[in-house]
């Protein structure tokens, strides 16, 4: 009964697949199954280690029409750093869709996550942004405030990025990165809400457990996505935020709330809008969307299955 | 951030793991540790994937004081017979219990959860089974009803082992097999009920979803250890039996109550003693266990995240 599998390292996966448009389109095309209401999704699987400071999540989704799906296992131990060993990890393994073989695994240790998660950023910004953005913004100072922008800037090729972090020196060495990347113009900015005033487009991606971006801040043709929360304690954006925007979009309901910023709305007693649109709805036309320039929406991204199984799928069929 | 890990393929794992008392006494382990309260295990990650008959099932569970913790992937896609291929399969993921880093991938498929299955039987019959058994039979006639009572066997020596399936020709292959394998008388058998009246231990092994043993069938002396059952709408013995015992031992009571004999008494209203004991409670002396050996005894086995962490750690300590 063997058979083949391919084992992918980190560094081979690093050197196959680029953030580039064809990721985005891969992703945007998971979010257009997931709108389909054909994709099986189960609820992500949680194991909290408390008493080795650590926690493992599981996704998978199975996608009508891909020939593999995928299951994800994503490691945070975060006694790691004492250890010199980064604090985040995983892999990937990749079935058959069809008879349930292993096709490969994927020791990824979180890259292809990282990659599949600003590419939905992209789709967020490609259907939710205003046409045109000049400016974008970027809070946090992370990899993924760097993977955000880059992502964005696909879609969106804004030519001046702001950056803001509690970290000033972070946030100097964040927009020295985005400068070089895209080159353009990236600038530290002292003040988030100042930030928020200047873009047309703003990204999230911080593990904030209290809002770092306030209501009022919300200006007319802002579209704000925000990726980083995904457990039930985590929020980045003030609850009346996403009542003060036109639109909210999230990327899988019955995960926005309970990961996502939706969450903290409804235990505030303060969602009035009933059954929000998820982005693939967006993708597809069957929710209208951005009605004006000058609308301001909000997408909230948690992270799906549907996006592993689409990004382990496509790098099953890219060339070594 | 490139470290070491072991990939071990179903041949690889099928010349370093035997079925003998070392991997019973590691399983026994798993049980114990269960029982003592510490075990993080959460709940069965399940995805149903109707449109090409294949599910998928994730198990796992943390062990205090294990290097080590696995998560499992278990599949079965059912028309793979067709195709020439085996309907169930999967791998074992292997993680550092005090980084999360991954250490080794093993990919079994399934052999792995047949050793420890096996070797959990052989705890229940360890525990639970009268001391003397010179007969024990099983019902079933595919690989579990092999490795059950060769696990058994381990423990309790018998000298006749009798088989029972639906198919005889596969039940004289079976027996066959049996005697070969142990070296020990094997006899197919017509009934059922006789197979149940003449033994002291029987071992249940289908996916049966209609009792294959009756109540009135169990008599004094006897312990019946039912490991068929691992989903909602499956069960091997009439939920009267589960009464008519002595005592009732559960391998994890979250599971079985949904998974296992117990879901079928519960559903039919007749289950009224309360909260059964788990195996690991009976091992450690929490729970008398068998009183007599006069005692019905049944042992309900859903399959357990720990015990697929305890045999992968296992594992990863044995000599390639």
């Amino acid at each position: 009964m063997a058979h083949d599998i391919r084992i992918l390292t980190e560094a081979e996966l690093r050197a196959m697949v680029p953030l580039d448009t064809g990721l985005v389109d891969v992703v945007e095309a998971a979010f257009v199954a997931l709108a389909g209401g054909q994709v099986i999704m189960p609820p992500i699987l949680s194991m909290d280690l408390a008493a080795v400071h650590g926690e493992v999540d599981v996704k998978t989704a199975y996608i009508p029409g891909l020939d593999s799906f995928a299951l994800k296992v994503s490691t945070g131990f975060f006694d790691n750093a004492a250890k010199g060993l980064p604090s985040l990890g995983g892999l990937m393994t990749v079935f058959s869709a069809t008879t349930g073989q292993v096709q490969a695994v994927l020791l990824d240790n979180g890259f292809l996550t990282d990659m599949r998660t600003a590419a939905a950023g992209a789709v967020a910004a490609r259907h939710l942004a205003p046409a045109e953005v000049t400016t974008a913004g970027v809070i946090g100072t992370g990899l993924q405030a760097r993977l955000q922008m880059r992502a964005a800037h696909l879609v969106r090729p804004f030519d001046r990025v702001l950056v803001w972090g509690r970290d000033t020196e972070k946030a100097a060495a964040c927009a020295a990165d985005l400068a070089e990347a895209l080159g353009i113009e990236a600038e530290v900015v002292r003040d988030p809400a100042v930030l928020v005033q200047r873009a047309q487009l703003v990204v999230t991606t911080t593990p904030a457990r209290a809002p770092v971006l306030q209501a009022e801040w919300l200006h007319p043709g802002l579209h704000v996505t925000a990726m980083g929360s995904d457990a039930p304690g985590k929020g980045e954006l003030a609850p009346e935020a996403l009542l003060r925007a036109d639109l909210y979009v999230a990327d899988r309901l019955s995960q926005v709330e309970r990961l996502g910023e939706l969450r903290a709305a409804i235990e505030a007693g303060i969602w009035t809008r009933g059954t929000p649109p998820e982005l693939g709805a967006v993708i597809t036309g069957a929710h209208p969307g951005r009605q004006s320039p000058d609308d301001i929406t909000i997408a909230d991204l948690t992270g799906t299955g549907a996006q592993d199984t689409a990004i382990a799928t496509h790098v099953l069929g890219l060339p070594c």
